[in-house]
């Protein structure tokens, strides 16, 4: 997810300043293997039309030898040796390719991740404040600038190891790669986001807030971050969150962390109607019978007609 | 869902024998709060059409205390000290009532739950094998039945004390419920065969996998299990995991666990067409740039009529 | 739908004026069987709690017979012969009960419709035009007020007698009902937006909003029209429409209509980029080549694993 | 629809036929623009990998007179004017491209229309019996042969004109494109098979049905038969059908029709529980009450917490 919404939004910078400057060709070097070149050639396509695209690396198959060669010859000299892993560095988090990663038998080893575990204490706890679904505050600690908000959250996160996976996925071109991570913000923003909303969400908000947020992540992921219905799923997401309002508190430890509850006014477990596992109060047993009767209609007229079906 | 599923096919076996026996009535002590009283209700009054329900707990809104005198009573002594925690021990694992969970802020502490880290080794390999998506082998021992295999999963997986959490949940009945859980058999079963099928599955499949899946776990957490579209959803799974076969391998460690990789004649990503992240054979640098202009077709055309558009 | 929506909005303004004269009960003559005491019932728990909710048709199960002679002895007189059919007539069109309908083999005749053929023409053209989705003309009249630009519709079509039909649907209570409908208005008017909406959304905006718009039909007719995801849904769908401008153009004959065109500067289908079964400009022979080869990827990955799944 | 299964099918068989003989290359006349040559293509790519695909037209951008040109140079003469429209004939209806079709605000007029209106009589009743969702008879007469039954209805709805359309569709290649159609058969037949799933599947059954049936089209069309998630939707898709049994009944009149019921066996609308509108014998009113009660619990929660949320 982390880069594949910076390439897109790098694109669409990139498209902009084309523009802006009526550059006659916009260049890039991906390859023609994955993601990253449909994210840059399809956004120059829709947002810059007739801006020539220069892509000497997929046109041409360059391997790494000849580009570090071509660098070389011209008076560029860096140490380009070649990684085992290859990284990708952004504020969502670390991806990380190649190594053992090629061998799906295989993970990645403690020394293939850039962060380790460095906290002092075993255990700390955190709490991430939602004001309408965005983060507002970290340990108490308000936050006006997001991106220093989950910077922070990182930092903190990262000292315990937390957000490590592979993940195995369908590429824009067709093909299952395998990817390595370690984002520890994302993961913990999610996971606390959920929390949150978990308790201040009615059933069928989690359940459609669910349906169309997979689709926008998969969008996403996959170039279409300018399809038209983007903007329709943004609006049903804005709704969603009014109520999302409160403090997530979690608890880290090495490689891990656990959900310990959330803090809010709109949390809907609070409601005096009925307490679960305890008497209840916002309504009665006989009131509950009728309930179960008449929610059984369906199927007491359905298996009345089949009274063979087995389950 | 543990709780769910056992209470479904306990009502269903119930309801068998009460038709078998030709009884006149069938007792269960849920009360008039939870969940219980409707899969009880619901399955004995579509299975077993016109058997009285008896319901006392529920009906006479007896407490607690009313019970254990009654019992007392009548010469029944035992020990009924209120636990802290109410737990419900099923093959699926324990879910915990009470105690910290009233309280939306507090995580349960470590001595509610009923598994801890005993484990020896810092860290254990543990590989589970499918076939055609059911387990066949726990680390390389094959296992005919499941229900042995799960406990073997468990065994090792609660020796980590992994599959801790405390849910919040929409109850049948309309309120918020808070619930615990140290389940690590399913936890891990459902972590491993998911690793399998991000190799084996197709994008597609997964997608309406995941779609059907979780409808089917509502349905079957509601006391929907006898809806007609249970089996229907059953026919569209067991197609799906035609292909998933084979071993996915994952790293546990206390309070939590790693994928580490999947072994399997299906695994997609084995493909010779190509490798993620390096030269392509599958296709050309040219087929890659027709393939991301055609692509791009319906976006071009969006923004060529609506340039102001912005995003 | 039209009797669906109509009761919420009814009782929704009840529970408000019960609130503000400070009520102490409010009554409603639903029978115990249908819908509309759960449209009712539940606006008023929902929205006016405290307020006793006093239904004596359902509780006492009165007959239509008791109910007249109640009303005779108390000095009310009227026509209260028991009609063939039930009607319920709203601006969303009428629906038509009891009859023919009782018996699943059957239709309506003739004489059961309030509206006949009575249209001096054999055919006329029917031009509706819509503002980010909304009715702002009708055969190129302009309306202001949304109610009077329905009401125009439905007199044009009902003099030819459209919007027939017979509909077998899934009540709250959960048994299956028959209704009969005889509904121009929304008939044309959905096809007729439709038809626009084909024109100006993209595919993926199309497919999303008949996800959400189904779910939302749905939950207005089940009493549902207070849950909280509405009003997300209700974005989404605002979103959705900002491009459905244009006007649609139907050619009515009697019993039914056929789709013309339409006429939007919005249309998609008259980019530059290509003519459907024409030569193409959008793109080239070899990228059209390409986008093939590659979008055939997942399969000829699959294929090229599972040699031996037949289809 | 039509057109696309057919020619996937057509694609499948020569696929087959071209490994049978080790065909070197396979051709076909697709022109660059179109479904058709995905179809094609993407089908002998995945089916008979490394066969060769010759496709002069796109690959030349013949035009229509080139190609007539060329034919009689070489001896072939036949009729080659361009007709206004084009014309795709097949068991599941005739599709029409060109003529006013390419103007969105028109419609086709009736000469453009292979079938037009020549029943003697002014209406007639069509009933199609189904067994477990499949056609076994018409009018009451058995046919083994399904592909004659079809022709049959084809043969009595194309004699009303029936089934006649334009619509607006996005291509696989991603612009819109607009095309007719005179598709009598798969209009009853559809329509008459909904009829009875309206009356024999549960609401559940129906609206899981109708999402996969939906995708299972889009899927269709857009030449992903071959996608693995289509089994596994097939496989729902007959598990759904297995009620599915019994006559639906139509009344057809020059250029449509109305439904006028069912007969059927597993018809859950003539359960004894209750009957729509009428006293009900499945439950009391205070079962009733209990229902709407316990029913309105989320929203008397929710609303209890967000006393100020305004609908």
């Amino acid at each position: 997810m982390s880069c594949a919404s910076e390439r897109i939004f790098q694109a669409i910078a990139i498209a902009r300043y084309a523009k802006e400057i009526g550059a006659d060709a916009i260049a890039h070097g991906s390859t023609g293997a994955g993601n990253d070149q449909i994210r840059f050639d399809m956004t120059f396509l829709v947002m810059a039309p007739g801006v020539e695209i220069i892509t000497l690396t997929r046109d041409k198959k360059l391997t790494r030898k000849e580009e570090v060669d071509y660098l070389n010859e011209h008076g560029f000299f860096a140490d380009f040796t070649k990684l085992k892993y290859s990284y990708n560095v952004g504020i969502w988090g670390t991806s990380i390719c190649g190594g053992e990663l090629l061998d799906p038998t295989q993970g990645l080893p403690e020394d293939a991740y850039l962060k380790h575990v460095t906290a002092p204490e075993k255990e700390t706890t955190l709490k991430i404040t939602f004001d309408k679904g965005e983060i507002v505050a970290v340990n108490d600690e308000k936050f006006d600038d997001k991106v220093k908000a989950i910077q922070k959250i990182e930092e903190i996160g990262a000292s315990y190891a937390i957000g490590r996976d592979a993940n195995v996925g369908d590429t824009i071109i067709g093909i299952k790669g395998r990817v390595g991570f370690e984002a520890a913000a994302p993961k913990l923003i999610i996971e606390a986001h959920r929390l949150l909303e978990k308790s201040t969400l009615s059933k069928w908000q989690q359940y459609w807030k669910d349906q169309v947020a997979n689709w926008y992540g998969m969008f996403l992921h996959e170039s279409q971050y300018l399809e038209p219905v983007m903007p329709d799923i943004e609006a049903m997401l804005t709704s969603s969150q009014r109520n999302v309002t409160g403090t997530a508190i979690l608890k880290l430890r090495p490689y891990g962390f656990e959900t310990v509850g959330i803090d809010s006014v709109n949390d809907l477990t609070k409601s005096k109607l009925g307490e679960y596992g305890e008497t209840q109060t916002g309504w009665t047993a006989d009131e509950a019978k009728g309930f179960i009767k008449v929610s059984s209609t369906p199927l007491r007229v359905y298996y009345g007609i089949h009274k063979d079906e087995k389950r």
